[in-house]
Order: C-alpha cells, then structure tokens, then sequence
C-alpha cells in the first residue's frame, strides 16, 4: 500500500516552526509526556537528591530499527540506564535528541516512542527534555536517537578499576552474544532454527541492589561493543592485572553459539545490551551471584574468572573447555557495525 | 591530492575495539582532554555545587560544516551553553557524541574538535563524557554532532513564562539573522559584496552578570530555528499576552538585510546563534542595556518591543518602519532547512 505523504516526517517538520511545533505537540509529548517534559523549554530544571552525580552520553544507529527483543528507541534508554548503573548511580532523567530522515514515516516513529515510553517507565526514569532534527532524504539511515543521561551517585558508592587486586572474581549476570547475533542475523537475513533474541535490558535495578547490598564490589562496566572481550581487556589495562576466565564458565545461549560458530564470530568479541561484568573480592562473590539470581535479568548469572598477578604485561587469558589457554585479545573493530 | 586511506576515519572505528580505542586516545583525548574526560569511563562523575540543574541536549546538522565565523563544533557548544545560559543556570559539563560517515578526514575531525575545544575554554565548560559512532558511506552526511549539557542554576533566578505582565520590556543583544544568512548563502555559494558572518556565540558569561545583577528578569530565550519570529510567537502563546515589537528598533546588519531581501527571507525568521531575547520589567530595561552593551557580546542590544494586552487572542504585531502594523506569524517550518 503506497503511503500518504501526510504519513511521513518532512525535512520542513525540524524548521523549528509550525511543523516542529505540531511534530512534538501531536507525536511525541503525547507518548513521552510528563511535566518537565510537557514545558517544552529549551533546557529542564532538576531539583536532584544529591550534587553527586554521573552524566552519560550515546548516540544509536543500530540497523535494523527494530530486532527481536527491542527496537532501537528501547536500546537507546537501556544503553543509557546501563552506563549510569554500571557505574554505581541510579538513573534519574534522560534527554532524548532524534534526527530524522526526510521521509521516515510517523508509523515507525510512533512504534520507536513508544519503545522508548516503556523503556523509560520500566526503569523510573523520565524524558525531561528534547532536540528533533530533520535531515534531506539520503543524508542520514532513517532515524539516529542520542541519549543523554543523569544519574544520582549511590551513597559511599565509588566503583573504581583502582581498587581491583589479584584474587578478585569476575561475574556476569548472564549469557553472551545475544544482542550482537540477534542484530546480525536479522541484517543479513539468516533464519537459524531457534529464534535469537537482543538481551536489551535497562540494569539499574539490579545494580543498585548489589551496590547497596555488598559494600565491597570494586568495578562494573556494560560489555556492549566489542563484547566480553574489550570489556574485560580495558578493565586488565585499566588495573594494570591480568584476567583469568574459564570458558565453561561463559553462559552463553546455545543457538547463539551455533549462530556465531556459522557465521565465524568470537562470542566474546560480540555486544550485550543487558548485562554486566563486577569485579568483587572474593569473599563477596557467592552473595552477588545470589542476589543477581533471584533477579529476573540475572538467573543465569555466573563467576566466569578472577584477576591474576601479571607476569610481562596486563593479559586476558581464557582457559578453554578442554583445559588449553589463548589470550583474549582486544578486537580490532571491524567485526560488527552498526550493533548500538 | 588524493588523500591517504590512513587520513580517514572507518566504519572500523566505530567498532569498540582497538580502532575505537585509538579514534579516541589519538585524535580526540590530545584535543578535549581534561581530567574526567581521560578517565574514559562510559559515565562522567560531577560534583556540583548544587542539586538544583538544568539539563539540556541538541543534536546539529548544520551544512556546511565550516562557515563564516564558525563550525558545526564550535556551534554545537555554544548552542548547548546558550540553552543553559537562557534558563538561569552556569553552563558546567557538556557531553559529546560523534556519528561520523565512513570516510571522513581526519583533518576535518581535527577541526571541529578544535572548535570545540576553543568554544568549551571560552565557556568555561568542560566536555566530560562522550560516545562516537560510524556509519557506513551514505548513510550519514560526513558528522552530526550531540552535545548535552548541565548547568547549575544561579541562586534565587527562576525565570518563567507564567511571570510575564502587561508592559515588560522585549530587549534582544544584537543583529538578528547573522547566522541563518550566513549559512543559506554558503551553501547556495552566493557571493554578497559584505561577507556575512554567523554570530554564533555563547551567551553564559553575558546572561549570568544579568541573571546576576538585574532581579527582576522574568524570561530569556535564544532566537535559534525560526528566528526571533518564532520565539516571540512561543512567549505570547506561552503567557497568554500579545507582543508588540517596532521594526525601527531591531537590530539588522545591513548586509544580512541586503540578502533576506535579495533571497526572499523575512529577516525575523532566520537562525541566530549568539542572540537572546530577555523579558524585563520595564523599570529594569535601561539598566539591563547598560550591561549588555558594556558586554563584546551585547554591543548592539536594544529595547524592540513590549508586552501588550491581548484582544481576542495572543499575537506579535510589528510596528513597521512607516508606521504600519502585521501580524508576525510563528514560521511554517520549511523556511531554512539544517541551519543548525
């Protein structure tokens, strides 16, 4: 069915003018509104809990814009939730900045919106101010969405890579690779057997549980692009240690193990979109792995490793399933655009 | 000259790898960096000297990326001070984030990065965090750039639309239209006899010593797309009163006037970049032009209207030149497309 033309965003919508008007009027305050929101300043007033905060940014430009398991609206406020989560501070307000291709239609939009509203209530936090752009058709893909974000730093909470000393456990809260593989089958429109399915997932509440549970946990960071593998090489470099990891410990999810075995990807060099790595003494460990368990976005949480002594220089090295050992190397970057 | 593969960036550096690594510590850590820049955490940590903020985001488009009296970077800071600046706050952190076309140079990134930091220095803001993405060639036109921003709001200033009465002073810090001139006419490679150039600017350090010194300031807003029409049309809807403004007083380089007229634009729609409208009560008005015009950012500012009742409905009229009287109307939308 062709679309009407009333049907699709046009580069005069981001003019700044009646259109603008009508486009945040009409389409967006509708499904993101909230009072702050609803002012439509250039800027919004926060009154936060505390001066302690962290300050987040991320574009996304993932393709496809939608995926099983989220769509890039949803990506762009968990992507954002996680940054803030990871390092130790409850997310408290988002500013959400689109740029639109000439053409996009308002359908899409919607869906993406509304990906957005029900990822930003599932995760307390609130879409306080905007910027909508538009751009000639074949200037950019579709839609590009930045979110930037404010979080309020947990009490006596300082995550560090300082802090981290040999004979610390690494745990994550779940499998690997689903994100990555989920985005790249459905690019190159592969059908494996089993349906794979993005992890994208917004963290916060789980994190702020551990962190106000166990004192002790050292350092936290998403592994999104470049994977388990860059997560864990900057955290070695970072540290000045070198890391451990056993492979049976990896959960990962068995079709996507088939899926990057097939398209001849490492697991561990591909993004998640829900999980988290922490770093904690090992005294704490059985605790965390407890309380990210009984959380829906931890069951399969596991201790994949502990940081080592380094012998020539900071290592991450996988101990194999059948008891050999290769270094995880940083991955050079080319393995999957487009994943975020 | 051909240039060099080496001198542009990839699709690759986007990766989250190794690429990405040395996108960021080669070629922007040496030109942004700052303490909590370099600390390359996926989150910055503030301490502000308040819990009372503005927040604010903007993503920019402009084309070309390189005009007259600045650059899409230089223009992206400024523009996220002045949206802090107009609220009442002190522009304090920016986050950055870069969505770059396959291909593009490295001596163009180079540039912006150079204007961003120049205008961050300027500003007395740090850029804090960030986060850069590729895009395949044709997917992106070269770079679009997001900053978001946090200022702490000055003591006791809670500017508001609601508090806008009956004889208030409309003051304006300079010419109108510099900068959406400047641009449409590089872009359409129009030659005026007098160059024009953008006033693109950052407004804080102006706006404070206002905020600051004059207690009375019941509103500001920086005439950006839609140019002061668009603004003034925002304020009468936003408090219900009429605005009656005089053409005679309006600033307009007579060059910038030349060109709307030559180009067919109504001067009063057109982007500006380092321009504020400020709503004063009338017995503070002189004081607050003593200041702007003691001010390099303020030397042609000027009383050019007043806030009027309303008879059926909220309106800007214009008193012209001869004497007449129009009606401003909010712009369509379609009038200048990526001028910011």
């Amino acid at each position: 069915m062709e679309t009407n033309k009333n049907d699709r965003i046009l580069l005069a919508h981001g003019g700044g003018g009646q259109l603008t008007d009508d486009l945040i009027r009409r389409h967006i305050l509708p499904i993101l509104g909230n009072d702050t929101l609803a002012e439509l300043g250039d800027s919004a007033s926060l009154n936060l809990t505390s001066s302690s905060v962290c300050f987040t940014t991320d574009s996304y430009v993932v393709k496809p814009l939608f995926f099983n398991g989220g769509d890039i609206g949803k990506l762009a406020v968990c992507g954002t939730v996680n940054d803030l989560a990871v390092a130790g501070a409850k997310p408290v307000a988002l500013a959400l900045s689109l740029i639109i291709e000439d053409g996009f239609e308002f359908e899409s939009l919607r869906k993406i919106l509304a990906g957005i509203s029900r990822a930003a209530r599932q995760n307390n936090v609130d879409i306080v101010t905007g910027d909508t752009k538009t751009v000639e058709a074949g200037a950019a893909d579709k839609i590009f969405i930045n979110t930037a974000g404010i979080g309020v730093k947990l009490d006596g909470v300082e995550p560090g890579m300082e802090k981290i000393t040999v004979g610390d456990k690494i745990i994550i809260n779940g499998t690997i690779g689903d994100h990555g593989l989920t985005i790249i089958s459905q690019r190159e429109g592969i059908k494996f057997q089993s349906q794979l399915q993005s992890d994208c997932a917004g963290l916060a509440g789980l994190t702020c549980e551990l962190f106000k549970s166990i004192s002790g946990i050292k350092f936290m960071r998403d592994p999104t692009r470049g994977g388990l593998a860059a997560t864990l090489n900057e955290i070695s470099r970072g540290c000045g240690l070198s890391i451990e990891i056993r492979q049976a410990d990896i959960p990962v999810n068995p079709a996507v193990q088939a899926a990057a075995d097939m398209l001849g990807f490492d697991v561990l060099t591909v993004a998640n979109e829900g999980k988290f790595v922490a770093i904690v003494p090992p005294e704490s460990a059985e605790d965390c792995l407890d309380i990210c368990r009984n959380h829906p976005l931890g069951k399969k949480a596991s201790i994949i490793g502990r940081v080592v002594e380094t012998r020539d220089m900071p290592l991450v090295e996988l101990i194999t399933k059948i008891g050999g050992k290769r270094i995880v190397q940083m991955p050079y970057g080319r393995e999957l655009p487009r994943i975020c």
